[in-house]
């Protein structure tokens, strides 16, 4: 029963379930819906598939979750940067609006999902430690930028194919713009002005008649409804349709997913695979980053490794339903926590009401202008772009800012793929940079007390034969050789010197590289004449220690504290 | 002067020269001499190139790095894992032996000198810090065995066309079996056999007779070269070479070596940059090894910097002189050291006999035969693996034998660039899978003292309202989601919770990804109504923060110790 609560949350999740909260589930999981239905369809077109693709997407993402992940309130489903990222991996293989395009993307849903599962089952979750901040923000950046590109065509009714390449769209905006569709540009502009009015116009004058703030979040944040019947009635009303004015969404298959056959072979797996890792990446990153804010703000907590589980298993199970890779929205579980979602619940009220909407209102959509729904995305993607968050890693410190425009510039000119694993290697380079030469100080005991500092900052008493040092960090491959080299040189600039002393108080470990360095450097410290000891060294480095021979061919001695070293090895020379 | 002295170290070095270290460095460029001239035919050869590139290559090196170089008696030239390596780069643009081919290898010398170099000019010779001892272990010993199965069909008599490729190699060794030379095979194995005993039962005979150490050492490391002597009497007075019976090195250009004209694209940089890259790193972390090693035997040091200055010109004026990639030789550099070199000279003297050996004395090794050459490369490369230091890999910790293992396959199943980037890889995968998790420790204060230790290992006063933590690394972007999700659920763990202390002895910096971690926390903790504070802030992470607007938006304080800050905790409290 134990398992089987880690395994489903979910039951965990509902033992204090009351009425009353079913009552805020349900509240919660409709008012998402009016913001989950336009998305969702935005995003599928987005990612180059149908709009159903979206919805079926969209549907068994949120009930499996609810399911299987740890995050009570968590929205899962398509994404703007994740559907961005689906449509530049599969368009290199297909031509996106294909049928063989949608098997692509089905594909590399179900190898992103496994990827997932994969990561929890070699428990390795922190591969997203490799995404710095400064990597993060570039590639969000920059991928906005590459988002608003690629819909503003549509947005003032110029004909484009899908492109991910920014110069390539910015030429089809400039030749295409003589051809610009008046009808089109009026209703993707309007839109782009009634969002904007909704955000920032709108909360003021609800504010002024009084309306409570949840109220006031939930109508600015249905705006993009607002704009889906709005523009619905128009093109209806001046029927814009038949005289071909503005390109529709037009019929939406008013049935449930159906179980997709996905036959995949070794050859696909191969050549999706590194589209569908750093797709996994993503995934988690942004899920688990929306996941635990929202999580900590009710003082609860998200179980990272149950995470991969359920964001695994939406996967999984979008492909088979026909969907493209989903992760958790940052718009849709903002709006579910401050709507008053309580449990997993809400979400399956929001997929009951994705699949009302699916069998009967679709007639709805019909008449739904194509440019309103890139008009949706053009928008939350501008709020991708953090200035502030930009401005402070430029102002912060050079390497985060060497880091940030590398990422940046890499997705721009060369895509996401190749841009993020830039940024990834320059991040590790410039932290290799650093961490190879650690900080050593060479100490002396202060004012005749057990107490010892740098020589640097501190008048200290030293000995010239004595050279006491302090290593603040563990030795392993990136900074042994630059341990190595400093005490070499002190014992080529001290001729008097005959003792080395090691304080080892912050090394917390030793690797093969830091060993083989200890053990040259004693070596030939010996050779010369001088004595290496170590001092207060931790017990899990000598146990480690203590499985090679390093101990037994040693010179000199490993002393308890440094006072203790110092007192010794100062009356060997009286 | 003092700038000039610094560019080259040569004239600082011979300061105090006299006319007995003249004598030294005499005796000592002859016996290196003696060694030199059949390992770098013998790895020209390797290298796909004629046996006058590896006598030019060596020649200018060793004048160009007595020059510029740091180290009095780093002897450079042609060694076998970079002849190796160049004849795996080259051989993928030109078949060994051509003249094109030796375009591409001269090119590649020059462009591993310029990245050398260029790793001068960027300050970054911490970048050989990526290459773990496992990795670099793993990939000498994988490159021993390439090395070994690419000369054996040639000590054995068979023809075969220079392979990387392992399997390729046996298979030639089993189906060309049949075809064996006798006369090769005799004098390829009775090489390797004299060798052998020259390393191994010389030493033990000359020691019996009462010689000194320095003559015997001498006497025994000169084995190569009764090698050749003995096999070019064989085959002169057997007259082997007019009836074809073994291959012979043959007619040597009796010329001193002329300035190639090396007439390089763009796309040939772009080409073979990244094995120019590889190959560089190599070098430098050959070189400096071996270089430090002999400099910390006499208490003198190598200058890091000042050493990829010297190789970088000595790789660069080897690649114009008709050469190829050059690095400080192992053997050669241990035999100059213990035949008493004392400065750069007697790399210079050595150098003028080589020039001696390629204007008068060629015609001795008209007569060479080819196999000896790959009976001395075999018996060094064999010395390459390293039994010992394998074993120690593999008990000493599972990451690093499982970097070795990784690096070893990779480099035999898919060559020496593709093995070294998974080791470099894998190695970091590993490192950063640790340091994801940093230590982190709930502390209390210990027996009414000022000191605070770990709860889990000592009786130690806690406060439920306080949650006291050291976290023992800097705050950046590989640990600071772990450390972000550690203290949330300590929140959500603990009702009765509100205030959080970090104790911030052991970090050292604090990058943007901390800084956003610490923003976040303090704003999320802010909501669930606990206050985070800091306790021994640096002075550089405060200087850091004093950057920002943190400090401001924080509802704690900085405490300067954290016995102060449990006082005034426990005091709100009271």
């Amino acid at each position: 029963m134990f398992l089987f609560r880690q395994i489903f949350p979910l039951v965990e999740g509902l033992r204090d379930y009351k009425g009353i909260d079913f009552i805020a589930d349900s509240i919660a999981g409709l008012v998402v819906l009016f913001i989950t239905v336009p998305q969702v369809i935005a995003y599928a077109y987005l990612a180059g598939m149908p709009a159903e693709a979206g919805l079926y997407a969209v549907i068994v993402a949120l009930v499996c979750y609810a399911v299987v992940g740890s995050s009570r309130t968590l929205a899962v489903g398509p994404t703007a940067i994740i559907a961005m990222m689906t449509l530049e991996a599969a368009s290199e293989y297909s031509s996106p609006g294909t049928a063989a395009y949608g098997h692509v993307a089905m594909k590399l849903g179900l190898i992103t999902g496994m990827t997932l599962l994969l990561l929890r089952l070699i428990n390795f979750g922190a591969i997203i430690s490799f995404l710095s901040h400064a990597v993060i923000s570039g590639f969000i950046t920059a991928a906005a930028i590459l988002i608003i590109t690629n819909q503003l065509p549509a947005v003032i009714g110029i004909a484009s194919s899908p492109a991910t390449d920014v110069v390539t769209v910015l030429q089809h905006l400039i030749t295409g713009f003589r051809a610009l569709n008046p009808a089109t540009f009026i209703i993707g502009g309007g839109t782009i002005l009634l969002l904007i009015w909704c955000r920032f116009g709108l909360a003021n004058q609800l504010e002024k008649i009084g309306l409570s703030e949840l109220l006031i979040s939930a109508l600015t944040r249905s705006a993009p409804m607002y704009a889906v019947i709005f523009s619905v009635l128009i093109v209806f009303l001046a029927d814009l349709d038949s005289t071909n004015a503005v390109a529709i969404v037009g019929h939406i298959p008013a049935s449930l997913p159906t179980l997709q056959y996905l036959d995949i072979s070794m050859a696909e797996i191969k050549m999706l695979s590194p589209s569908a890792l750093l797709i996994a990446m993503v995934v988690f990153m942004e899920s688990t980053s929306i996941g635990s804010a929202v999580a900590s703000k009710r003082r609860e907590k998200i179980n990272p490794n149950q995470e991969l589980v359920g964001l695994g298993f939406a996967n999984i199970s979008a492909a088979f339903a026909g969907g493209f890779p989903v992760a958790g929205s940052f718009a849709r579980t903002i709006v579910n926590h401050s709507a008053g979602a309580v449990s997993q619940v809400a979400a399956l009220i929001t997929a009951l009401l994705v699949v009302i909407t699916v069998l009967w209102l679709t007639p709805l959509f019909y008449y739904l202008p194509k440019s309103v729904l890139s008009a949706i995305i053009v928008v939350s993607a501008v709020q991708l772009i953090d200035w502030q968050n930009i401005k402070k890693i430029f102002s912060f410190n050079r390497i985060d800012a060497v880091t940030f425009s590398f990422t940046f510039m890499g997705v721009l000119a060369l895509g996401v793929e190749s841009g993020v694993l830039i940024g990834i290697v320059i991040s590790f380079v410039l932290l290799i940079r650093d961490s190879s030469k650690p900080h050593i100080a060479v100490v002396g005991r202060w004012q005749n007390t057990e107490h010892f500092r740098n020589v640097l900052r501190h008048e200290v008493e030293t000995y010239p034969a004595i050279l006491s040092v302090r290593i603040d960090e563990s030795l392993y491959f990136v900074n042994s050789r630059y341990i190595e080299t400093f005490l070499l040189n002190k014992v080529a600039d001290s001729p008097a010197l005959e003792h080395i002393l090691l304080i080892c108080t912050a090394t917390n470990f030793i690797d093969i590289s830091g060993l083989e360095m200890l053990e040259l450097l004693d070596k030939n410290l010996q050779e010369v004449g001088v004595t290496l000891h170590l001092a207060e060294v931790k017990g899990p480095v000598m146990d480690q220690l203590g499985k090679t021979d390093f101990l037994a061919h040693m010179r000199g001695e490993i002393f308890f504290t440094t006072d203790i070293a110092l007192h010794e090895l100062v009356n060997k020379h009286d």
